[in-house]
Formats: C-alpha cells, structure tokens, sequence
C-alpha cells in the first residue's frame, strides 16, 4: 500500500483494538441466555451502569443469580418486558453502548439499525456484520488485561492462543503494574516540576529496561526508596544486583537455556562412563 | 462484590477490551505530531476514512509522507486549518471516532466537550479523564491482534509485557488462524446445513484441542481434504499423527523440558568419563 525506508508500510483490513472506559457510562444490554449473561459481566467489571432489557421468564440462571445480588442489582436497571424500538435507546438517561444477545434476527436488526442511526457502538452477537466492535479472547490479572482478537475470524483459535500466552505471562505481572504505578507516584512526589518530566520518563523506560517483570513485582517499600535516593538522585539507574537482589527475571528470560539441567546430565554421563570402563578394565583384569 | 459457587465474582475496575471495526467509518484526528501520526497509522490499518484537521505548519515528516502517499492520501480529507468547534464533528459526513493529539489543553478540552455531548467516542492523547478509550501495546500477525493494556496505568510495563509475549508467540500465528479458517470454509460448504450446526462447532473444537498452533499452521489443502473425509465424515476428530504428521506443536509445549539437549549433554559426559578412566588405565598400566 505504501512504502519507504523511514515510515513502515500500512497493513490495512485490521482491527482497532481498545481499553474501552466504561465507568459510570450506561451500557443497554438486550437478552436473557447465556451470551447475555457473559456480557452483563463484562460490562460490570468495567463499571458500567447496565439497563437490561429482557422478559423475565426468558432469564437464565446466572441472571437471575446477579439481579439477587445486591452490588450487582445496584448497577443493573431491569425492565421486565422485550425491545419496543429506537426509543429504547433513551432508557435509564440514554446508552452509550448497546449489545444485543436475543435468538430472533429481527430484534437484533432493528437493535442495530436504531443504534447506528444514532452512532451509538453496538454489538449483536453472533451477527459479525451487525457489530461495530468484537470480543475477543481475554486475560486478566489485576490491571492487566490482555486482548486475543482473531477479528471474528477464529474464536477457538484466539482461545488457543489465549492459553499460550497465559502460560508465557510471569505470575505476578499485575504486581507488577502496581509495584511500578507505585514508583512512578513517588518519584513525581519527589521530583514534581513539568520540566523534570523528560528525565522521569526516560528514568522509569531505564528501570524497565533493567528490571525484568518478575523483579518488578518484588519491589518493596525499601527498595522504592533506596532506587529514588540511591539512583534517580544521582542520575543513575540501579539494576536489581545494585540493590544485593538475585535478578531472577533474567535467569528465566535467557531464551530457554537450562546450564544447571544440562550440567547435571554432563555430570551422571560422566560418572556412568567412568563407571562402565572401570567395571570392564576391572573385570578383564581380574580374570 | 459478589459470590456464589456457581457462578464467579466480579472483579470491577476493569476497562472493556474490543477489537473495535472501522471500515469505512469516519474518524476525525486533530493534531500533526509524532502522536497524531501513530493514531493515523492505526486508522487506516483498521481501514477507517480519516478527517485530518491541522494548519499544515504543523504536520510532521511522518503525516507530510502519509499526506503524498497515493494510497492514504485516497483515505485521508485533509482540512488545513485548526479546530473550529462542534461544527467540525459534522465534517464529510461526520465522525463516528474522534482522536485529539495536540499540544493544546484548550483545544482537547473543547474537542473532548462536543464529542461528548454527542456521544461519539474520544481519546484525547495524555488526558486519561478525556479518553473514552485507551489504547494499549499491540501485536499483529496478520489476522491475529494482541492488545495489551495497562488500564493506562504503565505504558512502560504494557510495552515489557508485549515484548514477553511476543517471544511466547508460535511464529506462524496468523497462519494458523487463516487455516482453521479455511478448514472452517470447507466443512461448511460440505455440511451447510443449519441443523449442523452445532455439531460443526464441536467437531472444530475438536481439531482445536487435538491440533497445536504450529500444527494448525502447516495444514495443506491435502491434509483439510482428508480431515474432512475420513474425520468429520466418520465423526472423528483425527490428531496430526493420524495424518501422519510429527506433530512440533505438542513437542514444543511440554513445559520447556529439552530431552534431546540432555541426553546430547549426557552422552557427552559419559565419552568424557569414559576416556578418562580408560585413560588412567592406561597410564597405570603402561608404568
């Protein structure tokens, strides 16, 4: 599409993938089943403010189990009846975002259509072409949160590659978001002035280029403060060695070599050969 | 916030991740920086029309290049002048996304105001409490899309978490999906009908438990034909050792353990054992 040496060319028939905000937002949630109940859990965990719009004899259990818990049914607004049309979208001070979870095909069109006359993002399930948006395969722990997107193409494939990930992930790397969030708050309590914001930053990129995750997330209250005293004060960058720390990311990181594993074998072969000779030079002696 | 055996707690204080699609929809960038070319590349990856809105004194190398490159130039209207007001949310036929990336506070402040009072979704670049989305470190492989977000909490740790993944990432990912698509193609041109349905997405989640990415990646138009008519045919899920194939994926995978690097490495130790004491012999014997 384009080319040149300094600007990477552009891969286009991609999608755009996003940390949607959702907080104190009104998502308008239309269905019962299960994929509607999968939503109601997204959109909560993202702190929305649900309108759910569904008959009540047509609620799975898991909704019926969230709208009897008190956060939960705190956050939802219930209305016991189908989707009437467009003036639905003003329910509850009017959606933000609607995703349509029903079995009838002219619910969902209609959903759609009203929602995008309105450029409000919508999602009908199972309807690729009615979707302004994807789910994908999810990760999360603490404020990580990790996307797999095959762009609709592949959800058991993304589910695949979901668990591959999830094994390649070091186990504390929300910790680690947090230790390094916490870093950075105390350095700009230290060093506050907009014009020192170029050095933080190139600061903090020099401790995450030195720091593997699996230290970061180590990171203790003292270690913070001999960083910031001991290296941000002086103009330095101190490694997890500086600080008497093993460094136990990058023993981990170094593409998969195990010396000790190979060592031991090295070390039994040695032995057994020794043996095998000494038993044969033994018993051709002895005889 | 809420518990039961059956069904999992929420965790709150997540953002929504979404593979959000952009073909053929509007999104109206502000801004001619190094920032504003970055959220451009992503527009039009994500094969979005753009509205560009930036007095050309401002433009960077990078938005100038784009600007003269025939094929995003056909994408691109470029207005050049500053933003205006509301008015320019309606500009060539109005914006369904709105990305401001200037210096500015004023100018995000206004542009953040009318896109919400629209309710059309904004980011406006470095103001967490102005963006409606966040946007993460990201991988592509062809139709695979990685996002990984931070919650805009630690850019720097979203980018060491991208790089680890990447590493734990089969090479040929994208292959993968574009094969079980194709897989996908074909049983439903051989087993069209609705009935089936279910039984066509057990069958290929099958094959995905069955088949490991790197395996996946290397079906042939062969290997789908026989998939097809001895698998699915006789309601099996054959395995790649059934069709005769090595099968790297599951060898890859077992938790990292090297059997050929330790036996090599044991061999080793015991020719060297072995020499030695035959050595010793040797010069004990030839004294």
């Amino acid at each position: 599409m384009s080319s040149s040496t300094q600007f990477p060319p552009l891969k286009g028939d991609a999608s755009l993938l996003l940390a949607y905000q959702l907080h104190s937002k009104r998502v308008l949630l239309i269905g019962g089943g299960p994929v509607a109940a999968s939503r109601l859990t997204h959109a909560l965990e993202a702190d929305a403010l649900v309108t759910l719009l569904c008959p009540s004899s047509g609620l799975c259990p898991e909704l019926l189990y969230r709208l009897s818990d008190p956060w939960c049914k705190s956050r939802i607004t219930y209305h016991d009846r189908p989707w009437l049309g467009t003036e639905d979208l003003d329910l509850d001070g009017g959606a933000d975002m609607v995703l349509s979870a029903t079995d009838d095909p002219g619910v969902s069109k209609s959903v759609c259509v009203a929602a995008r006359s309105r450029r409000v993002p919508v999602n009908v399930a199972d309807v690729p072409e009615e979707c302004d948006f994807h789910f994908g395969s999810t990760i999360r722990d603490g404020p990580l949160q990790v996307l797999v997107s095959t762009g609709g193409r592949g959800p058991k494939v993304a589910n695949l590659i979901r668990r591959r990930l999830e094994r390649a992930l070091p186990e504390k790397c929300g910790m680690a978001i947090d230790r390094v969030g916490e870093l950075r708050r105390r350095l700009r309590a230290r060093a506050p002035g907009r014009e020192e914001g170029k050095k933080r930053m190139h600061w903090m990129v020099g401790i995450c280029e030195a720091w593997e995750l699996e230290d970061l997330a180590e990171l203790e209250e003292g270690d913070i403060e001999v960083l910031l005293r001991d290296g941000w004060e002086k103009g330095k960058v101190l490694s997890p060695k500086d600080l008497g720390k093993v460094g136990k990311g990058k023993e981990k990181v170094d593409n998969g070599l195990n010396w000790r594993r190979e060592g031991i074998a090295g070390l039994l072969g040695a032995v057994v050969g020794a043996a095998v000779v000494g038993l044969a030079v033994f018993v051709r002696s002895s005889r």
